[in-house]
């Protein structure tokens, strides 16, 4: 018979040995002992608040739980010590977000309120019985465009007529709100509400209807050139506000031109891009005159386009790709194909053009340590060899660089090895996996498999207009909530790592990670000190 | 540049890698060439009906899917050809299902309506407006008692008030449905519906309240002699039916006694136990002059226990365990504690008992070939880290030789590299995870995971009473529908080596094996066979 005192050792060596591939214990002593005491404190402060706040009814969410659905708990999130310590973390580098998708709908309306030529059009007239199911699209129109209509909620509307947004605002139905109704209803067309996701199109095959509808919606607004450069600014801001200092954004390039001041759909990939690549110094010279030039170490861009091209259009998007990347070397980090993996068209599709890549790039003379790396998209399903699932080959395959999602990679044993091993981190964006119905609650998210098996991560936001995750607080306090094992220290150790994952330079690494290290040296000191203060 | 013709051989030996751990690779072989084309046959119908049926929509079940929750989707995968091939499939054992919990609603009231002894009680009177809310009981009298009442309906009805079950049902208000009435809002007391699943109580802390409130509804009924003999063999008749051919099934003995015939609490254990040892021949006997004899190999108990009880109350039951083993050795087949391990006790709360189990056995004499085996509950959880989770590493400790559930396990790379190499087997229980809400729907299912690790699994029911899942062959057919790689293959490796898992001897297990073989070889034929008359 085993004494208890054996068992206990035995247990606690198990349990060791469980978690021996973890990074929070491959770099065990990589932090210091405050950062160690602030674990503690935060597993504390957890702890009391499971019973605290998620234990009791809240208004209109009557079942709460840590890890709950998103949407629905967002209000309660924010009432705890929790998020307000998760919001003051250096997150290090946001690996995966889709650029036109990050401003939320009510902030973008302000944007686009400002441009006269920026039109409405619906599917018919708006009444209080048309008005959830009704279709609309945005778009700036040249300035000798003509309208026949201010107002979208008259008898006389007829489908498909363009109203100027302004008007259409300003003569919005008094019975749907007026001015103010219309803001609510544009916003609301603009994001996923719980009540899409969770009772209306609650499954990933329905979600996906409301999330491309919704993001059809938002092109029309943000691929117009003034407000693209007020966006990408917009976007940095909230973004580097929030503790990220390092992004790789995927910008969807399959339109090959946006609409400039004059209304024509006439801008191409490189004006794009220039002015993306003009944001940068602008922003970083406003937080130097905040004394904040710590805070932001760049941002570069993911060519992405659209998983629905033919394989001949796709080599037309590798040469634009390339001689992108020729005249912004420092802007683009990779190409990427985006949407769908269930229902648009799978890797193994494009294997000729994706294999000849590497050699294409040679011949129209980009350097080898300029070589554009891929970073696709794969596994963002709930398939079980699905094309979707089997992407994940490919991707590999490919010599993809990280994976963006990767949420089936938890079945696949070798591929997990592989990721590893080689390094491959998983761009995982635990919210957007839950609104888009992969896992009901973060409780059901994989997550925790991958960290276990050592697998490497980068927490993500996806799309926050979309999902209202800005930043990266609301990921991070969702993955840290739904665990009783990973702590501040294991976000720790993936917001340093996401630095090593991201496609900077060894030099600008280095340095980035140094930063980061600073400023979470100050922020677990802070933790502590705070603490001492509140128990004297 | 790689060769399209390299990389799919790469492609190929990538896939075939990752899969090496899986059982139809690991046994490839076993099967005959007829399992192979029936096998092949069986994804097409399932690629077929994938279409045909489960992309369409049907009455009030707008956007079905290939496993959408059990009880939404039940009356459609009755529809399909690939329930009607499952059902015929022999599924050797079934490892996990609680014996209280097998019989339906319906049919345990026709039971319970044979004895008059049977009463009825309710919180309060029962009117349109109480139906839904109200808590009721039921309970077998001794002779001598005077009811006071013969409705529950009556405005003069005093909550409490115990009332003949016959009277109360044909006393049944005629506003409520009468007699229909009656049997309808019983049977829907008796088990999980739909809107409590995944309306009312969706998620896995609230629909524990349900289960827990319909389980001790249930008990009320079954644990009383008369009912408790039909009922053995009412669950056997429809087990057996359904191709399963040996039975582990669970009884909560945590009741010292059951009532008899007299209305008493006074039947102790070993009087359960006798007359489940009764029933197996009068079983056997029927199937034989049915001509079935080959059907049935054997059913055997796990002695159970809720994780309830204090420490010392354990030592009673541990003891009382050990007896029941020496009166029937061949019907106790291990020892389990149950109930919702996210709030009841953990094992690591009996460490003391459960140790000293193997040295209290012997103590009082009972052989070596006889030892009771623990077959834990462990992991049934979405927990990470929590007690419930932390329990799969004291089963595995306390050597337990199989799990029951292990829903946590694929958080555990120690824990599954174990499983793996010891040969510890999951029972896993797919639609009872699905209905508990520990996935949202079988995609969601944690089993794919499993299977590519090659940790051993047997498919179990849990609780069919409650989830309408009886036999086999709903949890089969979802695992089948949900995924594109498992096969029919797949599910004949899972059914034979679930009898290498039970608690069979090495010589009871080679003939069931080689029983299960023979049907298992008729079966492949016939699905060969029909497929090529329908294709002739």
């Amino acid at each position: 018979m085993t004494s208890l005192d054996e068992y206990h050792r035995e247990r606690a060596q198990l349990i060791a040995d469980d978690r021996a591939l973890r990074i929070d214990t491959v770099n065990g002593e990589r932090f210091s002992e405050n950062a160690r005491r602030a674990d503690e404190i935060v597993r504390r402060i957890r702890k009391e608040e499971a019973k605290s706040i998620w234990a009791v009814d809240h208004n209109e969410v009557p079942h709460p739980f840590p890890g709950m659905e998103f949407l629905t708990g967002k209000n309660i999130i924010l009432k705890t010590q929790l998020f307000d310590i998760v919001t003051k973390m250096p997150k290090g580098a946001l690996l995966h977000v889709h650029l036109d998708l990050t401003i939320n709908g009510t902030t973008l309306l302000a944007l686009a309120l400002q441009h006269p030529s920026i039109h409405i059009r619906a599917s018919q007239q708006i009444t209080p019985a048309s008005i959830k199911s009704v279709d609309i699209e945005f778009r700036p129109l040249p300035p000798n465009f003509v309208h026949r209509c201010i107002s979208l909620c008259l008898p006389t509307y007829k489908p498909d007529e363009w109203v100027p947004l302004r008007r259409a605002r300003e003569q919005f139905d008094a019975a749907l709100g007026g001015t103010q109704g219309f803001d609510r209803w544009i916003a609301s067309c603009l994001t996923i509400n719980p009540s899409d996701a969770y009772v209306t199109h609650n499954d990933n095959i329905r979600i996906w209807d409301k999330f491309r509808a919704a993001g059809m919606l938002t092109r029309g607004l943000v691929y117009f050139t003034p407000i693209w450069r007020v966006f990408i600014r917009q976007f940095l801001e909230e973004t580097i506000a929030d503790g990220v200092s390092y992004v790789e954004a995927r910008i969807n390039f399959s339109p090959k031109f946006m609409i400039g001041p004059d209304g024509e759909e006439n801008v191409p990939h490189k004006e794009w891009l220039r002015t993306f690549q003009d944001v940068l110094p602008e922003f970083r010279e406003s937080l130097q005159a905040q004394g904040r030039d710590g805070e932001f170490i760049g941002a570069k861009i993911i060519y992405s386009i659209i998983r629905n091209c033919s394989p001949q259009e796709l080599e037309w998007y590798l040469n634009d790709c390339i001689e992108m990347k020729k005249l912004f070397p420092d802007i683009i980090a990779g190409f990427d194909l985006v949407g769908d993996e269930n229902v648009l068209r799978p890797l193994k599709d494009y294997l000729p053009q994706l294999l000849s890549f590497s050699t294409l790039q040679a011949s129209q003379g980009l350097p080898e340590h300029q070589r554009i790396p891929f970073i696709f998209h794969a596994g963002e399903t709930l398939g079980d060899g699905s094309i979707a699932d089997e992407n994940l080959y490919d991707a590999m395959l490919l010599g993809t660089k990280r994976i963006g999602h990767g949420f089936s990679l938890v079945k696949h044993p070798k591929l997990m090895a592989m990721c590893r091993e080689r390094g491959i981190a998983l761009e995982v964006c635990p919210i957007s996996n839950e609104i888009l119905r992969l896992a009901a609650s973060m409780p059901m998210h994989p997550l925790p498999i991958l960290i276990n098996h050592g697998v490497p991560v980068a927490l993500s936001s996806d799309d926050p207009s979309m999902f209202q995750n800005m930043g990266l607080s609301f990921d991070f306090f969702q993955v840290l909530a739904a665990s009783e094992v990973t702590g501040l220290l294991t976000l720790g150790h993936i917001a340093r790592d996401s630095i090593k994952y991201s496609m900077l330079t060894t030099e600008e690494k280095a340095l980035a990670t140094l930063k980061w290290e600073e400023r979470w040296n100050r922020f677990v000191d802070d933790i502590v000190r705070f603490d001492g203060v509140q128990r004297n």
